[in-house]
């Protein structure tokens, strides 16, 4: 087959950091979101786990949920001992009885971690008084753990970047090319200094023995000076592409996954963001092109980047 | 006309990011403030929208203002639902009437919210309690928020710079050049490892059709080790300028704009700054060049930047 | 010797910092931990000491264990102070006896520190009321200094790579090559962009004279784009290698130390992360190779490192 | 002479960001703590000044008694602001007499911005109440604040590197050179690839008008990948040296002063930091060498660097 011996002389790309060996290839290599598609196992969970990661990464109702979480849990743990140490230790407490008891050491509890402190019912005995202590210690230090976090969520730095569902093969000046488009979507944010990589991963076969190879795809600009509307990547199709002549059958019986890994600088952050995307084969569609998305404000005055029509495309005549 | 033959054989510079579509021109493509004249529209606002990214952003005393106003609503809410509580839940109430006692809810509110905590008025049932429970959490939470977005305002990497308001065309050597100059205006801020990029951005006519094209200006120097006074950045008219014995009425005709773009080292933050601006032909004057804006100190020993001195400059002869 | 004379044609690398005189070698140069095995001395420690950088680098018992005694030798002396002032400064002091109001003053103090301010014991005098003023202000900064100090620990940019216990000498296409791997063990972290440099340390006689040379040694592949698995670092041993047809003992004659550095981008802390390891002669292993360390999912869906492997490896025939 | 005849072949640095007008020269250019003798004027005070860079550069103790003055002055505000409204609008007042209604305000003002809140005196009046919330939560913006300056300061990345007071003209191969040397002065920070640069800046003659003129000044090593220890920066004195075969009265003569600006990679940090300084002719030896500034430790293990050796050197014969 045609394919199969190009293939063989396109130099390939050994430096993914994904390995060649295609029996490690479970699924795609990188999911949609841009992680990678690899679990760790052969560690405690412990050593795996990096609280800070976790909490930077989680979603956010997860992120308040668990910080409520864990103050509801703090306040009982703390309840229970005040409790134990009994209520004689205490001035103040109006409620009678065990439960009303429980329920005034919790809400003294809440007071001492959070520093309010109304003071209507306070610690007399040592007891009370040395684990009230703790409490407060502790609550200031949770204080400052969560301002960590919480600034740490804020100022991640992140490229907020828009990839079209599926990438295309459109015409492109004799021939075609492969397309995908993208853009940043937060506003009052301005990427600068764009680089784009772009990879394809192929599995083929080479005397009976399944190969898995990578290839950097050549692209018709690959850093832009900045990204105030929308990018349109081009990966043409010429002799030179592992891709050439490749027909969506080709591309199913290859395993074909377009690996796009994007860098930026950010203006806001003053840093480097990184953001990165995968298309299948089953996301490549064949004769069709993107519409164009940005439009004269009604002024005339302004670019407006119309976000919802990053994903359209319309047929075009079938490519030779 | 020669200058639209010329415009055709200098190169352009297709890698702005701006397209090449004049259809998209919609006034001036950088604002004088650096940032771009684009809107986006087609997300829904809150996905565009970026709450860290506009805190950061919005100037001191709005800033401070919707703080403010976050406070006042967040009182309010929570003293209306401890109205709605009813005062037989709190202790220590002094206030009488409806009126009354809302203002005690008001101020019990505040007073949990910055868990100041006085405890005159203390909440004694359950219902009281846990929501007082709450809203201390939610203070220390929001303290928290307000520490990260005030640290990201303050730490924000900035360039501080100040543009002269006109870029000049002034004689240099044999010919003429096109100029502006810049200074860091802050005390104590020491930039290093300058770079600056200047781009052309022209619409002419080829064979009746509007052609929008870019080029970059080379520069008599791009890069300076450090800005301890001004720099007055320099591209050379000649035959390799696409604006080469351009008139005032050509730079018209063309709509011409330059963009500036500066990178730099901060010394303070140890980041990367990045500051833009851009020079419409109508901020673009003839024959006239940019007076000396420095001076040695009284004692001799020291150099004195004079800012104010920045967009100053005088007449020269006409330049052929 | 041949290995001598070979160790005086391949270019030694001067650049490493280490100075080249075996005079001022004191064991390792850097430890199995990455850190450099050099101690200062000559300038007092207060200016030698960074309380930031020693917060930082200490570990996590070890951390909260300094905060936790800070808390209580700070309360210890204000509830000295206290004391000193007398209890009649202050009203609602309940306890009797001299340990008794010590303790009160010692509970007051937590309270005014965490800002708990229950206000059950309160200030009355002038310098009560002085003291707790300045002490709820050091309360005050030192949960400024402690969130500063938790944020920074958190945020720490850090590689989180185990390195391989040994290193090998494994087969490799015609002849053999020093082999050693590594990978990322925390979950939800990724690499991008990693760059590895690896020298060797030799010490060699030359005319009856100790010698202490550094050599670059070249690798198979030096940068790979992203690290979602594990790392096999090869350096081959051909003719251009200062190890080439080096034995067990002439490592052991040399006292060979192998330098590694690794420097990556992180893709949650948009930052640059470095790690360090070295492998001394005694690491070094003859003959053996790394057992493969991953596996497919068992719904053949994802990729499993299995970080528990990661320094097995199996014993091979005798390279010639 | 023979020195300008040279001084003009060898190509001259202009791009040091200085400018070459000796006009403007007032003293030396670079203060030897590596911030530029020049200062700004013509912008009012407050847009030249940056709380944040000022708080960020001030020393520790004007920093901490800017903080304290602050909590003074605010509270004194605040104090004068209650006592305005007058003691009838609060609870608990037990002091009696204008001056023990003042110092009650002052301290309720203390336990209201630091959260405290103990509540024997407590706010009853609607005005009183108002202006206690917002005390509480300016207390909560300063402490915001106050927290992100620590931060700020703390994590503020510096090179902490000590120069060796003088500069040296010391024998080197057959020949001399210029030489100079630092080290990394705190413990638990490592510095990584490390870049040097060395300009000399001269002044002198040309047809009896007196130009100013920078030159890079090539080294023996300008890149080293740690600094464990200590570096000797080497620039050795050859015909293609600007300083050639210069006397001290020749330096005296154009006035020299050597520039050196290091750029290296912290560890600790994970971030670039940046130290310059400065030698004038003045602080310029000749014939002079460094001695050793390491030994090894008693147990043979470890080296050790002797910092208080840094700045000593001895005489040397002559220099042809």
């Amino acid at each position: 087959m045609a394919n199969s011996r190009k293939e063989q002389q396109i130099k390939s790309n050994e430096d993914t950091g994904f390995g060649t060996n295609p029996d490690n290839y479970g699924g795609r290599f990188i999911n949609r979101d841009g992680s990678f598609n690899v679990k760790k196992e052969g560690l405690p969970f412990f050593q795996r786990f990096s609280l800070y990661h976790s909490m930077l990464n989680m979603p956010t109702w997860k992120f308040y949920g668990t910080l409520f979480s864990f103050y509801l849990i703090v306040n009982f743990i703390f309840a229970c001992i005040y409790f134990l140490i009994g209520g004689t230790q205490f001035q103040g407490i109006l409620a009678t009885g065990q439960w009303g008891t429980f329920k005034e050491m919790f809400f003294f509890s809440t007071e001492t971690f959070t520093t309010v402190g109304y003071g209507r019912v306070n610690p007399l005995g040592d007891t009370a008084n040395s684990v009230a202590a703790i409490e407060s210690m502790l609550g200031f230090l949770s204080f400052a753990i969560a301002t960590g976090l919480l600034y740490g969520r804020f100022s991640k730095p992140k490229a907020f970047l828009f990839f079209s569902k599926e990438a295309l093969i459109s015409p492109y000046r004799d021939g075609s090319a492969l397309m995908f488009r993208f853009a940043a979507y937060k506003d009052n944010h301005t990427l600068t200094n764009l680089e784009i990589k772009v990879n394809a991963a192929l599995v083929y076969s080479d005397n009976g023995k399944q190969v898995f190879k990578f290839y950097d795809l050549d692209l018709e600009r690959s850093h832009v000076e900045s990204l105030p509307m929308n990018w349109t990547v081009v990966h043409p199709l010429t002799s030179t592409s592992p891709l050439f002549e490749y027909t969506a059958e080709d591309m199913k019986r290859t395993d074909l996954e377009i690996y796009v890994s994007v860098r930026a600088f950010d203006d806001v952050y003053s840093n480097i963001v990184q953001q990165r995307t995968s298309y299948t084969y089953q996301e490549i569609l064949f004769d069709r092109k993107f519409v164009q998305m940005y439009r004269e404000s009604d002024d005339g005055k302004t670019t407006i980047v119309q976000l919802d029509r990053l994903h359209e495309h319309k047929a075009v005549g079938r490519q030779v």
